[in-house]
């Protein structure tokens, strides 16, 4: 064993968090719910591994302005870099492009798993976080984007979140490109200005038109004023310009006010996408309380290059700090016809959605959608003689019980019978089974009801009554363990029914 | 879209697998086996990052003289080594180690995911593989030990293998390092030595004795003889000393012949370990085609300090490779008493078992134990028009056979009708509906059972009686969709449960 001088120290990097029990079942519950969806919807699984070339994974992270930033990497022993994915799209792409002849066109798949952003962490914000995402590729028409969308608002709804609490924005990167042809933001010369202009379109929640808009013009001090703060650098649009995005993003823009814009074939385009995916979705019944179409969203990701959605909860939810606030996103996509388009050299055009599956799980959890009820914890076996003979009958009373189903354990600690009740209340375990030398010479055994013992303990007035229907502790033959358990279980189980 | 001259080339760095959705589906299947029994057994739910420090990590790899070696690791932006981890039980050491005092003693818990070995790929090996562990922590006695290998026997049962074709070895350390100290390789000063004879008689199913002797001795040429190929450094032993560790670890070693041997303390301790932990799992009832003493089991990795664990399977089955051989190692763990103590300066001695989840995978489908054949395809909308109204009708259908719980979908492809049905035969699909401007206006639409044609046009006889019975097409009203389709279903799954 180490010394204490030169032990370890016990902790773990920024931004990287360890799961509990209950939060692990709750997505375990909310992920089953989510694949159910898409497999009703005739999506098949896929899975791609959590390291790819950097290469391969190209370079498409919001507010990255240098090569490598926002990502881990590393050298492979044979000098070519290494990256962890930082989302499940990219290595998507670069599968599909890999076995693009083997796979039926287009191919549907799901896949969930972490992804990786080296970046600043912050409150809610990790360096380590899971996605769940539906991909359709090889689908030129809109009306895949138009299902992902559905898809989403079904989802919401099978995760039990009432229609009006949530809403899927979609809208078209088509129209923000138009505005940008049309201001004089088009050409390969300026896509640097233009990523500015849709990063700081992305920040309209967080900073409002002014902020946005000095994003776009002569940048933005983020203390407030002046000289204050760190400096972002604007893209430079002058007045006019930054009024035609403003208001080609206004959340109900609808018709362009800017006549240049409106005779812009990418906006025209983008428009006309927008209106047949609301066609669809209409005819297919669902309304602008589920899929709304809205100008605003942009999303930050580079590579879409269509239609975008995103999926945001209304309702006013306890976020991850316990503040009352409208939740915002839970997941979003779009299309991107360029990703396996990189790697093939001919167009393959796709579409995609993914959830934010520990902000969803927040969220229900909050909601009070993804409980535990149902797991009990382990009726467990008290330990008091060590001997080797003892502990091999307490190991058979534990085997009885896992053999008719009950979840239970022998104590395996080293520490005597109080710390052995006090492990059995910090596990919430419902049943305690205790047998000493005395029981054992009867050929008895005494089950303690815990629950029931420690509602007792809490109840200020004794109810002899009570007590007497269903005492806390029964002393029975050792024949009768399971069965004297399976009672008490159930005991327990309707009470919990009953709301006590 | 990139120009063909600089496109990416879409390929997966060595070592790494894409997974296929029937893959993926048996894991599903096996690990809610597994972890139900782990349920059962009490243990909770746990989850760490992937990524951790690396010296939270320690150096325990086998086989790997240099530091680092073996595992992925970065530099964080402050100059922090980074590292993925190269299994969960370090992991679960430091988040042990951080949160001693608010976790119930012993921790019992279980987790599952991909962990990561810097390494030389080869056929079923891989750099990146998923396992899937249980841990006891804060357990001084064996009888954890003793329940971990009844566990996993139960584990095997669980997945469907058979009595006889499974076996849990249980060996112990002790007994190896006592017979160490006794021919004069204790201390801290002989600790690489120690190491080199630990992975000497690890790979002893793969060297045969001979080989191992040399490891053991004056080192191996790995091309058979002197001077061809690699050498491998020896443990410097001499004959005498070779000879008592290789009797001390033969597969049904017993009693030692060596007095020096049999007087050791540490050996004895090892010796009483194991006859404790065998009664006990022959109390429990866990006869020796269950659970085995086998005093050949060492595992090569450093860190365990007692009872030591192996899961084999004993039938015969086709390897990765296809090749028929009995299948080996699935599985394995032990007891390391000295890796939460690492953090905290104080003994939090513990034990765990860990599944190769890929490696089991690939059994357990070699053995018929994992089919899919409840999965079906979706049932596929054919697209005939593609205007935006028809779109819709098409959807509409689709959405009518998912409010049924009917897996469908509407194609989405570019394509044209015999493209189509191709796309609907590589999915698989049960069904095809199709409509086109004939139908519309009578108000039907055609439905395929694809199953059935295809059955249909394999047959050489054309079966007349059975074509009138069902044939493969029908035309019937719209309002009779999903009616007709769950015949159709219901009448495969009759076919598939015939075993057609």
């Amino acid at each position: 064993m180490a010394d204490k001088s030169e032990k370890t120290k016990a902790r773990l990097p920024r931004g990287f968090a360890d799961r509990s029990a209950e939060d692990i079942r709750a997505v375990e519950k909310m992920m089953a719910t989510i694949r159910s969806v898409y497999e009703l919807y005739g999506f098949e699984p896929a899975d791609q591994p959590l390291i790819e070339y950097t290469d391969a994974l190209g370079k498409f992270l919001p507010d990255q302005d240098r090569p490598n930033e926002g990502v881990f990497s590393f050298q492979d022993d044979d000098e070519q870099w290494l990256s962890l994915r930082y989302d499940l799209t990219a290595p998507t792409a670069r599968f599909v492009a890999e076995n693009y002849e083997r796979l039926p066109k287009p191919y549907r798949s799901y896949r969930s798993g972490w992804v990786f952003r080296n970046e600043k962490p912050g409150p809610g914000r990790f360096r380590q976080f899971m996605q769940f995402d539906a991909d359709t590729i090889g689908t030129p028409g809109v009306a895949a984007d138009a299902e992902m969308a559905m898809m989403m608002a079904d989802v919401m709804e099978a995760l039990g979140i009432k229609r009006g609490d949530y809403v899927i924005r979609v809208n078209n990167r088509k129209v923000l490109d138009g505005v940008l042809e049309a201001i004089g933001l088009g050409g390969e010369e300026n896509i640097g200005r233009r990523l500015t202009v849709l990063r700081a379109i992305d920040k309209l929640d967080k900073l409002g038109p002014e902020g946005v808009k000095l994003l776009l013009g002569p940048g933005r001090w983020d203390g407030g004023k002046e000289g204050e703060g760190d400096f972002a650098k604007g893209a430079g649009l002058n007045n006019g310009q930054a009024e035609a995005v403003l208001q080609a993003t206004a959340r109900n823009a609808q018709a362009a006010q800017d006549s240049v814009v409106d005779s812009n074939a990418t906006y025209q385009e983008g428009v006309g996408e927008l209106a047949t995916i609301e066609a669809l979705v209409r005819a297919a019944g669902y309304g602008e309380d589920r899929i709304a179409m809205d100008r605003s969203v942009v999303r930050g990701l580079e590579y879409y290059t269509g239609p975008v959605f995103e999926a945001e909860l209304l309702a006013e939810i306890p976020n991850e700090d316990g503040q009352i606030v409208r939740f915002g996103s839970v997941g979003g996509g779009g299309r991107y016809d360029g990703l396996v388009s990189r790697f093939r050299g001919e167009p393959v055009p796709a579409t995609g959605f993914s959830i934010g599956v520990s902000r969803l799980m927040t969220a229900l959890k909050n909601l009070g959608k993804l409980d535990n009820a149902d797991v009990i914890a382990p009726v467990v076996v008290l330990v008091m003689d060590k001997d080797t003979e003892s502990l091999g009958r307490y190991q058979k009373m534990v085997s009885e019980l896992r053999a008719a189903g009950i979840r239970s354990e022998m104590y395996l600690g080293g520490a005597g019978m109080k710390a052995q009740l006090k492990y059995a209340d910090r596990r919430g375990c419902p049943v305690a089974i205790i047998q000493g030398g005395d029981e054992r010479a009867k050929g008895e055994l005494q089950i303690k009801d815990l629950i029931e013992g420690a509602r007792m303990s809490a109840e200020i007035t004794d109810n002899a009554e009570w007590r007497a229907a269903r005492p806390a502790q029964v002393t029975v033959a050792e024949s009768e363990l399971v069965a004297e358990v399976k009672k008490i279980l159930a005991a327990q189980a309707e009470e919990r029914a009953r709301g006590k």
